[in-house]
């Protein structure tokens, strides 16, 4: 059984091997709201489940630690595991996906982790560790209902109890529910008057339909940008706690889940990856009544790949008006690029690609296409260089 | 007179207002060192300057307070004096070249200051400023030759030695050196024997130039990522500093300095802009002599405009084969692109652009081009690719 007691056991456990993350005032996430950030992206191995995993190795007997650990994950839970087990003398076998990427595979295996590459998918790599644990006798770590593991993530809600006493309200993110399980109970323990919101992405509700329906429910398929809580199915565990400490749990779209990754970016020189993002994306847009109130975002974790990342700034730059993409038919004669590229450099556009093609289907036979993509400074501006290719007789298609 | 004294009155008077930030370990950044990040991008306005800005206002007598302040900056020490001024209830004016970027207008603008838009660059902002001084007995904040100024950076020094006492050296960026001469000063005066070695952009080494010649010299031009470092001239203060307390200074290139921005986001999480991270780039590539040493890297600030983060990454993919683009010879007849599209999907390459275009002066009356962008996973396998689509027949240019 979970208890107040086991939490501070496993702060007390914790307290040599990871960093009491900072808080840091957040104001611009919502302007009405006192928003301050828990950075468990800086955590060491860049998300929060190096907790979980480490008390939970701690607590295995010697014979089981003798025999080693297993996991299954092709991300934060892997490396949580495998650094753990290094630091703890022991030896980990993860199992992953072949298709999982090599940034992670590779970062698995920097931590000390042996890493076995299961062909499939996530479904399969989880067949065969448990396959491998009872032939080999390692003992299996979940990534999340476990009461140790659990346990583990609690001590966030000790460190914020202490970080903000005046604390109203905790925005967590939710995958398999174990981070919010340890945070909620550690602070409804605590001080029952603190809210606790749950958040996940509305292309994986697993636990917000769970809860919303009063028994655990299997989702047929995730999707989402936020790969590292696109989970199934809630834990039982998991879902008893949510059930009980869990004020509300609501869901965010991957274009609110983006802006917030870009916000924490510029706003607060943060990288969080998707997952991490979703608690901001929550207060940012309004989720969570939290108006007026102390309200800690839980940005769980920043690894995300750079290709992901580059991604989100397109979308962001475009989505924000300082990047666009025009589309103009041309007259076919000399001079015709000219007059565009003059118009646009005087109105301070800068381009970043352009793309020239004679007449297709679409166009007149003595017509052609530019495309050209900007970097603009806001909406306004891309109206003044509309207007004035219009002014100048250009057809903006 | 610069004294240890009042970096200590100015670390009494900064308590309220800003924040101790942390000191991160980066292993990853040199294997050879024991590598920390002092992390003032997490700083309120995003970098260190409020420090010395808040320092020197607070020293202002009450007259001087009430005709108020200005400065001129198109960057990180605009928004360090105009919050200073507004959290002392005092009024800033900053003068800025019109060509600033809309986004640093507009942080300015919020933090509290009235903005001066001037036509040129930044000399003429910066006569316009003196002027405006001169004619309405504004008080001028110098943006690093001044000793308060020093003084209030000089609290990082203070910090540095509480946070990591067996400190053997820190590695401090340097535009016009007020940063620098704080640090030093203060660590130097605690701890002799630490080590403070200053880093420039190779693009604007005015200190460096100078302390080399053993007096100031003034750059006719500066060009480099790192805007914030961009300084043609040192102070005659800073100068003084930096030739008596600073053991070495180097330089950086903006391809490391670009490889440290992407090693800082992706190993640590942290956003930081390229005066912020040439420090980083220092360690990461050899260029200060820190093997087997406590070092501590100065991240001085994350403002970064994400238009040119986007190209950081753009450009750091490519150098670490995760991108790559392929120009393919081909013969004009159907099916051809379908042939090289199978080979990459086989291989796993994501395609990300492609374009297709007839004869040019350059090729076969018969044949086309095919340029395409792949998202890869690393070197061997951008040769892979290129091996599979070789042996399939297929002309790479």
């Amino acid at each position: 059984m979970l208890t107040l007691d086991k939490i501070y056991h496993a702060k007390y456990v914790l307290k040599q091997i990871i960093r009491e993350t900072d808080l840091i005032h957040a104001p611009n996430i919502n302007p009405e709201a006192n928003v301050y950030l828990k950075t468990e992206n800086l955590q060491i191995t860049g998300s929060f489940k190096v907790r979980g995993a480490y008390y939970r190795i701690s607590q295995l007997s010697d014979e089981e630690k003798a025999r080693g650990v297993i996991a299954c994950s092709a991300g934060n839970h892997a490396q949580g595991v495998a650094l753990s087990a290094t630091k703890s003398g022991i030896k980990s076998l993860i199992c992953l996906p072949d298709g999982a990427p090599i940034s992670k595979v590779e970062a698995t295996k920097n931590y000390g982790a042996d890493v076995c590459l299961v062909e499939g998918v996530y479904d399969d790599a989880y067949a065969k560790a448990l396959e491998l644990r009872d032939e080999k006798g390692y003992t299996f770590i979940h990534p999340f209902d476990d009461e140790d593991v659990i346990a583990g993530q609690g001590t966030i809600g000790l460190e914020l109890v202490e970080q903000l006493p005046n604390l109203d309200a905790v925005v967590v993110p939710i995958g398999g529910g174990g981070l919010i399980s340890g945070v909620a109970f550690a602070i409804k323990s605590l001080n029952p008057k603190v809210k606790i919101y749950g958040v996940q992405a509305s292309g994986a509700p697993s636990m917000f339909n769970s809860v919303h329906d009063g028994h655990i429910e299997r989702l047929e398929s995730v999707s989402t940008i936020a790969d590292g809580i696109a989970v199934k199915e809630p834990g039982t565990n998991t879902f008893e706690y949510c059930s009980k400490y869990v004020d509300e749990i609501v869901t965010v779209t991957d274009d609110e889940i983006s802006a917030a990754i870009l916000a924490l970016m510029e706003q607060q020189k943060l990288v969080s990856e998707g997952a991490g993002a979703v608690s901001a994306a929550a207060v940012m847009f309004n989720k969570v009544p939290v108006k007026g109130k102390n309200v800690v975002c839980l940005i769980s974790g920043g690894n995300i790949d750079v290709t992901i990342l580059s991604r989100v700034i397109k979308r962001g730059l475009l989505m924000s008006g300082r990047s666009c993409s025009l589309n103009i038919e041309l007259v076919d004669k000399p001079g015709q690029l000219k007059k565009v590229s003059e118009i646009i450099a005087k109105l301070g556009g800068n381009v970043t690609s352009i793309h020239h093609e004679r007449a297709n289907e679409g166009s007149d036979v003595i017509g052609c296409y530019l495309r050209i993509v900007l970097e603009t400074r806001n909406y306004q501006h891309i109206e003044q260089i509309k207007q004035a290719l219009k002014d100048a007789g250009l057809k903006l298609v």
